[in-house]
């Protein structure tokens, strides 16, 4: 149906009534897909044609440039009309992507109740639970009965994750308990409520981490957490496909750290040049310049490599099984750390864990190694100093993998910063420094 | 009140009665956390004393290890109670983990309906969407009344994240609409369960790979979608929270294989050091071994290398460089394709970009490598080479790491394995290929 609204849209003549048809049986994420190939013009038009009822559902899910498009031709009501229609947090997720003119323009026309939720919604920290929220919910007051549920269930359109549970909260706004439907449709319609509902309550704070409001979503297999804030005091909650959201986020912004990258938060066929140099550019040469201090290592050990000129020709193959080494453990230990399957206070179990990994792959190493400078070079003492030195390395790049990222998580840094590039450089740097004096001392030059 | 379990069962008198009121007040998750920190003995006497409605659900939660050594302890009638209470997909998830003989006796004391269905799961390959599809769902058939919905989810304990659409099928099973719980509560009781339905039903198939669904779910927004036979028949339904465990598996699962490490699946402390071993050691022999092609390289530069020594020095920040680079393109073209951001079809946008990045972050590296060695070695023939050799190698890299990645797909190969360290080898050939002969043409060696 995809491509047949885009023949349409794109053709000479458009059979609005067919359209309309059309449009009215597709999946509204279908529909916002179509946007995407078209022209500014085609975008207005097509908007134009939407059925009224699933315009605003159209319109939360095309992306930011395309709302930009369709929010500028607008007329003052119209925008009105969609902004209330809108879920609260779609309306602040399509807001803090607009220019300044736009947000003006757009609050200026939405209802002043609504405007004062968004603004509020808007004040939240990028990374807070609070930022993700939406206020639509439903909730009871302790003295309502069972039925009530489902009158505010019939009377509003409130999004289908929020369907499952009842919040209940006392005359000061706290959170009291949840019901959920299974449990209303089981109850007796003249029920008080407080009889039905749970009062162990799984919740989230406004200010915290939306990082761990993830894990935990998935840990209790929720649809949808309250969220309260210092007062306990129930403002709002996060559904389970805002929690999808984050995770799959936070997964590629980790990945993207872990590559030296700096994190964009865009596809990438939609990133621009520009932006994808900046992000990249800034690590390339912080990295650059810290090899610089490999040059000043293998400066310092010139005479030796006078003496023995083969000794550079180890020297990519320490540096990348170092670095190939060191990245499995940071990678693995920054993955368990995100997930909170390792601690801060893991650390010793890791770190002896390691050692004896390290151990055994630098066994197997050192023996494919020295087999393959006896058979290829026929030389038993550099067979033996390019072996020390690799099993040294090994040893040395996975307790600097494991140690960095639990270290980085200790002073509060971000602990996928301590991946592959910056273990590589350490690695390098300790192994050449290990490679040189082992030569050193056992050729005697 | 984990902690609070954890010390009672734990002390010399067990108040059973007491302890029974504080398990059925906590959420099941967060008991089955506490068995993680018990002994065996503990394990069995705390899983007796759980009160009989929850028994199952936290059983669904522990993990496998604690499941045997529960499932071990039971007589034949507990183990078939456990398993009819069990939803099925917590049912099949847990006999894939037990060895030979628990699952012949498990299976032996399930109900021969139940054992069928079960049995039929287990068959599904394991990356595939049959594989964690559960078949407890709400179906009613064309010719009911909406009505009849309402009795069905009063009747039947099924799990949440089904309880919001009910599925319509024919007189052939074959699915034919959708209708949720909020427009069954809109409509009159007695109104044909037709009238309400949503035709345009968005569905997976049984073979399909989970990979995909996951994305689709997020894509979509579903708290639970349909899953058809190859004759479009229902046979089951995909929760939410099963989507977002796979997404988080495969976020891992990428995750370990860019970084050379087979995947394990298996939280990193649980993972002996044998296995973590044999996980890493394979991909760290085949990267070694491939390093000898840098160390034949090398050995035919000698000559090169004895006139003008100078040289060895930049060949660590050409490697580095080379290979920070081109994991950066490789790692976002990976993430991309897994997002299903990037297709195979967008290769020569791809690579247009590549280049273009790619030219930019060269430029950046070569002014600032440029002045570097101007000033550190006032050798301007030798600021030349290297600038040279690192702006080829720039380009190189980042042209091998966005196409790697997409030729792989378009092989059928994990394009993750085309990430950091598979880059980095060739890169470092390469580059120490483009550097020597550079140095040797223009320093006349």
């Amino acid at each position: 149906m995809k491509n047949e609204v885009f023949t349409i849209i794109n053709g000479d003549f458009i059979d609005i009534s067919k359209m309309k048809k059309i449009l009215q049986d597709m999946n509204t994420v279908d529909i916002a897909e179509v946007f995407d190939d078209l022209s500014k013009e085609k975008i207005i038009q097509l908007f134009r044609i939407l059925p009224k009822n699933i315009a605003a559902d159209v319109f939360a899910y095309v992306d930011s440039e395309q709302q930009k498009v369709i929010i500028e031709t607008l007329t003052d009501i119209e925008i009105g009309e969609v902004m209330s229609e809108l879920f609260v947090d779609d309306a602040v997720d399509f807001i803090e992507e607009m220019p300044a003119s736009v947000v003006t323009r757009v609050l200026a026309n939405v209802p002043a109740e609504r405007r004062e939720v968004i603004n509020q919604l808007l004040k939240y920290p990028k990374n807070s639970v609070g930022s993700i929220m939406t206020t639509e919910f439903i909730y009871l007051k302790v003295s309502h009965k069972v039925a009530r549920a489902f009158e505010v269930i019939r009377k509003r359109g409130i999004k289908k994750e929020t369907i499952y549970t009842c919040y209940i909260i006392d005359e000061n706004r706290k959170l009291v308990g949840t019901a959920s439907i299974r449990d209303l449709l089981l109850a007796e319609q003249d029920q008080d409520i407080t009889e039905v509902m749970d009062t162990n309550v799984i919740f989230a704070n406004t200010m915290d981490d939306k990082e761990t409001l993830a894990i935990n979503f998935n840990k209790y297999d929720f649809l949808a957490m309250p969220v309260v804030d210092n007062e306990h005091r129930l403002v709002g909650i996060v559904t389970v496909d805002d929690a999808l959201d984050v995770q799959e986020q936070e997964a590629t912004e980790d990945i993207e750290i872990m590559a030296a990258i700096t994190p964009s938060h865009e596809p990438y066929l939609k990133t621009s040049v520009l932006t994808l140099t900046k992000n990249r550019v800034v690590w390339l040469l912080v990295l650059m310049l810290t090899a610089t201090l490999t040059a000043i290592i293998i400066e310092g050990f010139e005479d030796a490599i006078m003496v023995f000129p083969a000794l550079v020709a180890f020297i990519p193959m320490l540096m990348d099984t170092g670095g190939s080494a060191g990245s499995q453990s940071a990678v693995l230990i920054i993955r368990g750390m995100a997930l909170n399957e390792v601690r801060k206070r893991d650390i010793l179990l890791v770190f002896w864990k390691e050692i004896r990994v390290a151990a055994l792959c630098g066994a197997a190493l050192v023996a494919v190694n020295f087999g393959r400078v006896m058979i290829m070079n026929q030389d038993f003492v550099l067979a033996l100093v390019t072996s020390l030195a690799l099993y040294a390395t090994v040893i040395m790049a996975k307790t600097v993998g494991c140690l960095l990222p639990i270290g980085a998580r200790l002073i509060k840094m971000d602990p996928a910063v301590m991946a592959s590039p910056v273990i590589t450089t350490i690695a390098d740097v300790l192994s050449l420094i290990i490679y040189f004096n082992l030569a050193r001392i056992i050729m005697n030059i």
